[in-house]
């Protein structure tokens, strides 16, 4: 039987595993730091009266610059970032991984390099790998915020084409200060003219502000968004990025014509209408992450400070390490992840009673250790 | 002010401008292979009611497999195309140029080169370029048929990773017949394990048959297909493949996770319900296509055979060209396509009354210039 490894495909390829989590039909699943929150029954009713408007003309190609969609985003990220964009700041695609994939195909891509400081958001390596661009891995610190003295310095000795900052950082949570954010733009203009994106897609939990107000004068800065968290809009897939409008004209370049359907189009400004009611739910879910911080850390648990939707928790040293006590509570019916990262797991804060039910499964699992 | 250039973009993309036909505002738009036919509907309806049941689980990731989707466009396929596939023969991504571009990224990209024989669709030369893959441009008869001898002397000169074979062909109209897909095979496959791709995307319109059953028993033949056309879905950007299960494999190794929004799949699903009555749509284009035909020969235009939803018209060997009567019949309030083919334009079929309208504008042009 013919397999993958059997077919002409690139080298580089051959023996690889399609990226993804396990998706098991578990009872508490928090373990892609989805929104537990459906989408409120009004707006359901409000996509359906969209999708079926532009169901009518869906035989038409849909608007290729998707003016309407980037100038509702440009206008959310006006009032909640504090930073005044334009709908030529501003620009979509099929999630925050299809405008990762157009920056690096515009700004990387074959004889470039990208730079992530690792443990990172690992799609950042994957679709540079994807794009032909060289992935080279940075450093952090032990408490897994970034090194500055020795991110400068692989900044400088690399000359990355492209430079990623995760903030708040997946999978560890942790956020990045606006003046760290600074020093690695300075570092990366000074080793050569290139870009730096600023990951924010679970900048909408965060204690602190979006960077985005740093794009103001710094036409390589981009900031780049999702609408899968905050929004509780995973299965949409709607990314977004906002930056000088050069950028937004360069990926055009790159961009498949006509990418970003009528029917995602009309449902993410549906969901934009709903704004208000979506980040009530991300006021709860804050207060459910922090819960999760003390209840781990009473527990004794090692947890990471965190500012997304989800808390990094350890450390898990012995036998199996941090993937047997994933097991041990999938046995328990929840569902976390192990990114890999040696010694530490992670769960996404859940409704109440999904966080009840991890809660008391690690709790068992503790209980279980010291009996 | 900082525009594209400026910015640290790739060399070969400095001085270039986006892909893309002009989006005008006029009565008439025959220019980009739309289907006249707004979904009836029913249908409209039937999309409403599957995006709201998707949209009550939009705060979960999509399937990301699109299991149930890929199950019913492999249904359609035995159905319509006289050849047996399941699930494991078919993916699908966000229009047949994402289709496209995942199959480029696997079986082409840097170091690796792609053929297609032009005039041909030139998005797969720019996905080409766009995913760092050498494109070499092959020849045509003057009839537009693929020259079997030229192009399988081309494919054993250049060894290509990936050969391209359009059919029907865009923008020419031009069906290409299975010995012809079969000796191109044959040459690629003695240069060197290589994939080709024949791109259907308008095969429904075709006076013959879908050349999938090609596929059994050849691992690296694919066909790509679309819902633009035939399914009047233009909007909802759904390409797909049919292939041997380990090319299906293979482009989940570079396709992003959870590329397919809940929404388009629920959109398709919705679709492939009413296939009865969008291919019943198919048979009153085809016979509006062969009547532009007939009528655009009868005004003495050279016409090139059509199994396609468009006809290409010339030639124009004057002043200006071809696109100066691009102008003249868009100064007629009709849209037509010039593709930078020497003396000649693409018109697509569109209702009864928008070819009338088109054939008046030609018939008046034709009179100012005999007067």
């Amino acid at each position: 039987m013919t397999g993958i490894d059997d077919l002409p495909i690139r080298d580089e390829l051959k023996g690889k595993s399609p990226y993804g989590a396990p998706q098991l039909d578990v009872p508490v699943r928090l373990n892609t730091n989805e929104n537990p929150y459906p989408l409120p029954e009004p707006l359901v009713q409000r996509i359906a009266e969209r999708v079926a408007e532009a169901a009518r003309s869906l035989n038409r190609y849909p608007d290729r610059d998707a003016v309407e969609l980037r100038t509702e985003l440009a206008r959310y990220l006006t009032r909640t970032a504090k930073h005044q964009v334009g709908v030529e700041n501003v620009w979509a695609a099929n999630g925050s991984n299809e405008v990762i994939q157009q920056l690096l195909q515009t700004f990387g891509g074959p004889g470039r390099t990208a730079i992530g400081f690792e443990p990172s958001y690992s799609m950042h390596g994957l679709i540079s790998r994807g794009t032909g661009t060289g992935w080279i891995s940075g450093p952090r610190n032990d408490d897994f915020t970034i090194d500055v003295e020795a991110a400068t310095k692989a900044i400088a000795e690399h000359a990355p084409d492209v430079t990623f900052i995760t903030s708040p950082n997946n999978p560890t949570g942790t956020a990045v200060e606006a003046e760290t954010v600074l020093a690695l733009y300075e570092a990366a203009q000074a080793a050569k003219p290139s870009l730096v994106v600023v990951d924010e897609a679970y900048i909408e939990f965060s204690h602190g502000d979006s960077l985005l107000p740093l794009i103001a004068g710094r036409p390589n800065l981009v900031v780049s968004r999702t609408m899968s968290k905050a929004f509780g809009a995973a299965g949409l897939r709607l990314g977004y990025l906002a930056a000088h409008p050069a950028v937004v004209d360069a990926v055009q370049l790159v961009r498949l014509p006509y990418h970003l359907s009528a029917v995602t189009q009309a449902t993410a400004l549906a969901a934009l209408e709903h704004t208000d009611t979506l980040l009530a739910y991300v006021e709860q879910l804050k207060q459910e992450r922090d819960r999760l911080v003390g209840e781990l850390r009473a527990l004794g648990y090692e947890v990471t400070p965190s500012d997304a939707n989800f808390v990094q928790f350890g450390r898990f040293e012995g036998e199996g390490g941090a993937h047997a006590v994933w097991q041990q509570i999938l046995d328990r019916g929840v569902l976390v992840r192990d990114n890999g990262v040696p010694g530490w797991l992670r769960v996404t804060a859940g409704t109440p009673e999904e966080n009840d039910a991890f809660l008391d499964a690690v709790r068992d699992l503790k209980k279980e250790h010291s009996a």
